[in-house]
């Protein structure tokens, strides 16, 4: 992989038969689907695809399908986030012994842990770590924000390449941008697609953003227009990844909506199941009648 | 067991010699200090034994061994939160396989349910589940608060037996005593040892204190005078809880200090080791000897 | 007042007759309920007064009348917490004139002070107050909590004579009066009538509880019995205060439910009316139709 | 005003001289200093204008004052935003009188309201609004959000003319833009002034940005290089600005660190002097130094 890591990277849902048994065919479509539509990588088991929903064992044979079905294509980045040191790492060493290409990693999620004690567990893990890792800022699910002083301490760890940011705060993730800027070959990734494109404007590498499970082509376009600066396409673009987030995952009235939506649109596409890990569960036909009309209201085929 | 259970069941440290490596001879030496102490069961795997901390390898070893070490003298109460629904399942069997008495489930605690979504989850999981179960209200790690209306809602579900609220609000957890008072079966226990009996002395059952592990006997005594409304010596009991909670438990800055002051203090009484799992770390020599004079201040001899 | 201050002292709701109109009779009547009722003592312009949502010009004459009510009949306790240094002490000012006995402060409640910051505006305030001042932790709202350590500090500061904790944590209010425990002279105060027999049980001095409003003798029997440790009158009353708190103040979808329900019960009552102070509202008829219906379920009459 | 509203607004620090004296001198160099500066209007009474620490008079004063300096030369931006409707009101009668241009209103924030009480709340506030008014969000202090809902419900309110959105959260402010893409006329205004170019690029209005008291033409010509997408000059003085926020708002421990840092400046600068409001307090001398320190590293002198 070429430093810093750029572009569209869409966090994979998670296909599933049942509570814990994957649709490995689904996961094909999926996966053939996000890489036809041009992105630059795929993540696996981050909060998109419910890791933390998911059993050990289901998790090991996600990451060992995924590679397998990739077969280097692509990029592949693992998330490795548990609230156990020796079952991240245990993930991680499967990532590598499948030849996935980077780890990515929340804070431990149970216990907040205080900046030292994250700093300190970071420096203690990578010594263990077998491939390339991602920091990866998740306050709103790990309680735990990564202050920019630790991500800045935590960036001259060995093996630690880059960041990926959930929280929506882009002043926070512009502070960190700016205290790292010597740090060429270090990445920045942002979840959330609403500002993908004045992200990459201003020197931002790229999104690792849900709606590209459905529209892999949207969001791939858009990361181009935004590094070209065209931005009568970056309008027109735009105004598509409002849409669908003004919709499609506003549908449902807990903070599941965005997860349950996602799954259920693509559903409703045809690409996967809309089987959800407990404790979510799949929309029902009034939410599912309201998700195939936001759809439609996309003119969604036109985006496929 | 005789319901409701009542009494004083310490949510039991758990001994390491190594962040993911169990000490079983700490344990075992912890065990019989606590039956000896006179409590009324022991409680393996909740937040003051550090499982979300624990690979599972490490949790399934415990039962095991704690059941093994405790045969069948007092209760067993083991924790099987997580995340994932499958792999609560496989702790409960686990549970079950080696004898112990009871399960202890607080919500998932990556994904933050709706609480419709919390009583669909406990629904589901209580077919499947192979012995009775208390709900463990903890939101300062889980995020999510079992709402007395969802308590209500989950009493009728077959299997579910009491609850422990460490919320430390205990306006909340009268409001649930309240809404189940018919439910004479239904066991309350409270995890704050500061208003252990406060709790007691109007009709509470019990506490799950992690005072305990030092000084069971300490507790005990206290509950039994709380049954008995013996107020002098519930306030001289009472004194030394209260040193405890304002020094032992106060060392250090972040929200660790808890359990850092417990595992440092039953190191300097010889009863465990003092080895923190991941994302924490032992006491250093300054912080534990404030421990070690706090213990002093208590004159802690008297007190085991 | 014999210090340390003890007994039931109702946090009174502000009759209004208009947005920030003041309904004096409702005023009236409400004062001579509560001191028929054997109130200790009334505190104005608290929370559950809506004080911050009241102008300056009504939170003056406030005080005023209700000093002119009360006429040294019972201590008057007179909320001034502001956002603001200088009204606070305006505040303050005016109930020294008027002849009211202490006055109640929380934190500033826009900015969120640190610790030391908090400290630092007691000291400041404390040197031009004129009247004793109870320390008001009210972080729901204020955001920003009394740390044990600050309220020890404070405690030295001369004038502060004692604490209300509405936090519902009763673990963290017994830790500050286990610091304070040889300031023989200072009062504390707990608001959540739920667990004010626990409280009083083990050497707590009263509560500030919002259904004596309605209710003043229910809470000072209460209060009595929990003083005399009569546990048999102490589990009668308790019902009822649980059964208060489950059904009136559960009535609506937000956390202003408490104050409607407070509220619409005391118009229908007949003590006075039901009007709120911007940005809440009063029940409307479907919600007024249960409130009657729980105070029906309740035996109110019997409890006048 | 021609509307939408775009350009650089700053929030005006209250230059003070004690406590609650407003420092009139002071504020005829601030606002001097900002009109040749070339900002296109400024903002009096908001959060970094410490309003909620000010007597009502100082604010009333500050309002009259801040106008007749002004005399029309720029349009002039005044906060309401109070715990009490009828103040609220008040303030934006005076400032009616006094000239302003428009008032500024947060939600209420001592209660917190639900999303239908805050609308009617807005609903009858603005019956009586003598002036157009921009919603403020700002939950860290107000701890409740104008979710996008009734944001879109608030801007058919006649009055309404524009957000302010002070929350860091651009996925969110973008949502609300996308769904009032029909209001031509309503002006966007961020307050993080860390992506103050990212939302005037793809189509924000402007920024109401802390940074314009000191270095107000750092901030319009960023607005003007954004708005001309001239991006060699973006980033040159994106890297001051981020600069400023990672040195200049980061000495000190709490959340005040940023208003400290900024007054601080300010006086070193030589515009205003550094008195805070209660609760916070000027920098001693060890901070200081260091802002002073910060100051020469920006070289500072050719930023005026």
């Amino acid at each position: 992989m070429k430093k810093p890591i750029r572009g569209i990277i869409p966090p994979l849902v998670t296909p599933l038969s049942d509570n814990d048994t994957l649709d490995i065919d689904g996961l094909e479509r999926l996966i053939e689907h996000t890489i036809l539509g041009g992105v630059h990588g795929i993540f696996i088991l981050g909060t998109t695809g419910e890791f933390a929903s998911l059993s050990y064992k289901v998790r090991h044979q996600l990451i060992e399908q995924t590679c397998k079905i990739v077969k280097g294509r692509i990029p592949v980045f693992a998330g490795i986030s548990d609230s156990a040191f020796a079952e991240s790492l245990s993930l991680a060493r499967k990532a590598s012994d499948c030849g996935a290409d980077a780890v990515v990693l929340t804070p431990p999620y149970y216990f907040a842990s205080g900046q030292p004690e994250l700093l300190e567990y970071l420096k203690r893990i990578m010594v263990q770590m077998p491939l390339p890792l991602f920091i990866y800022n998740m306050p709103a699910n790990t309680k735990v924000v990564f202050e920019p002083q630790t991500v800045l301490a935590a960036s001259s760890i060995p093996g630690i390449i880059g960041m990926k940011d959930s929280s929506s705060d882009l002043a926070y993730f512009k502070q960190i941008q700016y205290l790292l800027r010597d740090r060429k070959d270090f990445s920045f990734l942002v979840g959330p697609e609403e500002f993908l494109s004045e992200f990459v404007l201003t020197g931002g590498h790229g999104g690792v953003n849900g709606g590209a499970n459905m529209f892999p082509k949207l969001y791939v376009s858009l990361y181009n227009a935004s590094v070209n600066r065209d931005f009568e396409t970056i309008f027109k673009l735009q105004e598509k990844v409002m849409q669908i987030s003004t919709t499609i995952y506003k549908v449902g009235h807990h903070s599941s909506s965005y997860l349950k939506g996602l799954k259920c649109a693509l559903s409703v596409i045809g690409i996967c199941g809309d089987f959800m890990a407990e404790p979510f569960h799949r929309f029902k036909e009034p939410e599912r009648t309201k998700i195939r009309q936001h759809l439609e209201d996309l003119n969604y085929r036109e985006l496929l």
